[in-house]
């Protein structure tokens, strides 16, 4: 074959600073745990990731499959939606979402490639190099990596684990500025668990009317609440503050790769029709989320029974309780219980530590001793903590050990050998380095 | 409900003037169209859009549903992708799109959610505010669009309708500064149908050696090309100029709403690591596209027949030499033969017409007069041309006019009535507006 070819070679090509700025901190830290001293004769458990579906335990909803198979057989959805996402979809989410305050119709809904999209949209449309946003400390760390790349800063607000990882109202103001552009809350939370009540909300949502700042409410974990919490989405507790809720199929309906997520406009008063024309504008760079599953959408949302919701919560609650009573009896360490989602934020008490500098430490011998993977709280700018995802207790990959009658039980159940076996190598572990 | 509320209103929130000058040449431009003029006794026959399964004359192949479906029913593709793309669904691409100079490792291929999502992401590591790149005028406007939110400048440098839009090469080298980041190229083309000879490609390819420069490929109508013409990505043809190449499912497997993209990256000499960096970056804000489809690429490149491909071929190409041949005999008008893609670009001999002022009057006339709707150059940066799309043929929504000899042959095959009525409309028109 023909070719063009000299001996010049090319310089190397250097990459924008808006990429090279765009960085994931929980790559960052995990990038520097060393995998190469595990104990190879324990497996792996991964106690890390927050997908539902990685052990098989959770499955998504035969509804669901059927309708995303339903609608691939047609053959009526494989063109181009429109970019901010096909009518019948966002009819639905309209209709899922009115709160009766804020009544929405298809126009107040935008279908995102994932909520991770949806939040980049948000993010986009109020923030620009120079203005700040306030995001929970700890958070999730994607409000940051979106925010580097687009060279905004963040002002990260205490929560406070000893309330229930409630926002330091106090902090919270205190870090509002005239470049303030919004206050992102994320509720049910990742990392924390934590599901506000109304009363705080309330709180919150009167923080944001006397800086007369927009709220972006990242819902994802909506209704994934444990009995005696509520799931409200806070645009239903107000008249005036203007809200962009995002959520998405993801957590709920436990197909977080199908990427379809949403932005909910509330607009009381007309105060975002700016905003509104941005989101379509960015909306159109990539054309939005999978037409399959955006067609599917009216149909899961209407077929998947709610003992199907249930039972997924029971799960999770079972796990949750589970964690927290195994982690409190743990020498030096402190777990903060979760309310919601599918995580538990645990303290380490580094003053009983024997030879544990820090989190990243504490993570690093647990890989290389137990083979159980959690991240640091530094991921989620939480020094001292590390995070459990609790909804990965798997049966498939179990090495099951020596049984303990309370543990019965959740094996008739058939979940939860690994997850006793990881608590199990926790609870050495901690009584080798920590003090009581 | 117990709600925060008091009187003092929201004044308006202001959206990022990112978001506000991201904007959509062809909506702009359709949007000044006023469509409530329209002859509503003759039935809209639209061949303004891009995507070949409007009109479900076009279907995808049997094998891609099957894939697709099967795949859905095993549960087994419901979690995350890593943000880069499923490891076989890479190894596929990258297997398919190895050429005897680059052999490429799934190292080489990122998964984004569609080919718009890919050429954002290699614009953005490319590019930034103060930078330039050199795109083709004509050419698709999504490139512009995606420059102009990221604030780097775009040259358009010049086709030659009379050498089948070749690139001007002197207009491009005198484009380039010390600004100039890249090239990107569209071959096949949108809107002019073009696909570049090999000598053509090296003659580019020489341009961007000489002057450093990596090129981006938007090869998303790659094989897409008619008899005579060959489809040949230009990575194949350099042993020194770096490319990063996007393409996608959407045209060649006719499902443009699956959102499956890919970019390649095409790196003799390692001079893209940085590059590679910043696009591994990039995708971890959106984690990339839909994981069932992503699961099943392998099967659907795999199992799609080459037959299935021609026939598809075949029908394009009859409908790009009856819509040359029609086109070709209509007062005013200079068609120019595409040789590939789904688009036919048509000059108007303004000098010739009798009351038309442009090619967006000659757009609105056609619409007002004969119900039907093409794309005004302007929509593509070129000056009284219009765009058809010939995808589109559409015997669904057929009303059939009187037969001729020579049509009765396309309506055996059952397709082009509506196209035939669409091509009747326009020679009307023409007759009407412009002198022969």
């Amino acid at each position: 074959m023909e070719t063009v070819e000299k001996g010049q070679p090319f310089p190397c090509i250097e990459a924008s600073s808006a990429s090279l700025r765009t960085s994931n901190p929980i790559r960052e830290v995990v990038d520097r745990i060393d995998t190469s001293q595990m104990n190879k004769s324990k497996p792996m458990i991964p106690l890390s990731i927050g997908d539902p579906t990685v052990f098989g335990n959770l499955n998504a909803c035969e509804e669901t499959i059927q309708a995303v198979v339903e609608v691939t057989k047609s053959c009526q959805a494989n063109g181009y939606p429109k970019a901010v996402g096909m009518i019948e979809a966002r009819t639905a989410i309209a209709k899922e979402f009115t709160v009766p305050n804020c009544s929405l119709t298809p126009a107040d809904v935008i279908l995102t490639s994932g909520c991770s999209h949806a939040l980049q949209l948000c993010l986009e449309v109020l923030l620009e190099p120079g203005k700040n946003i306030l995001i929970p400390n700890p958070g999730f760390p994607l409000y940051k990596t979106i925010c580097d790349y687009i060279g905004a800063e963040t002002r990260g607000y205490k929560l406070s684990p000893e309330r229930g990882w409630q926002i330091d109202l106090k902090h919270l103001r205190a870090l509002i500025d005239s470049n303030t552009r919004a206050i992102l809350i994320n509720n049910p939370s990742n990392p924390c668990g934590a599901v506000y009540p109304k009363s705080h909300l309330c709180e919150i949502l009167k923080v944001a009317e006397e800086a007369k700042l927009p709220i972006i409410a990242d819902e994802i974990y909506h209704q994934i609440v444990f009995p005696g919490n509520e799931s409200i989405p806070i645009a239903s507790l107000t008249n005036v503050v203007p809200v962009l809720s995002v959520g998405g199929l993801a957590k709920r309906f436990l197909v977080p790769g199908w990427r379809l997520g949403w932005i909910i406009v509330y607009d009381h008063h007309n105060v975002f029709s700016q905003v509104r024309e941005g989101l379509e504008r960015l909306s159109t760079l990539i054309m939005g989320a999978n037409s399959l599953i955006q067609a599917a959408l009216p149909k899961i949302i209407q077929n998947v029974p709610t003992s199907w919701h249930l039972s997924v919560l029971r799960n999770l609650h079972m796990q949750a309780n589970y964690s927290y009573e195994r982690l409190s009896h743990m020498n030096g360490l402190e777990p903060v219980m979760p309310q919601g989602s599918m995580y538990i934020m645990v303290g380490i008490q580094i003053e009983k530590s024997r030879d544990i500098k820090n989190d990243i430490d504490f993570c690093q011998k647990l890989l290389n001793e137990e083979s159980v993977f959690v991240l640091p709280g530094q991921c989620f700018g939480a020094s001292n903590y590390f995070r459990i995802v609790f909804c990965a207790p798997m049966d498939k990959l179990a090495e099951v050990g020596v049984l303990q009658d309370v543990m019965k039980l959740y094996l008739l159940i058939g979940y939860l050998r690994l997850f006793f076996q990881a608590y199990n190598r926790m609870s050495d572990f901690c009584r080798r380095h920590m003090r009581s």
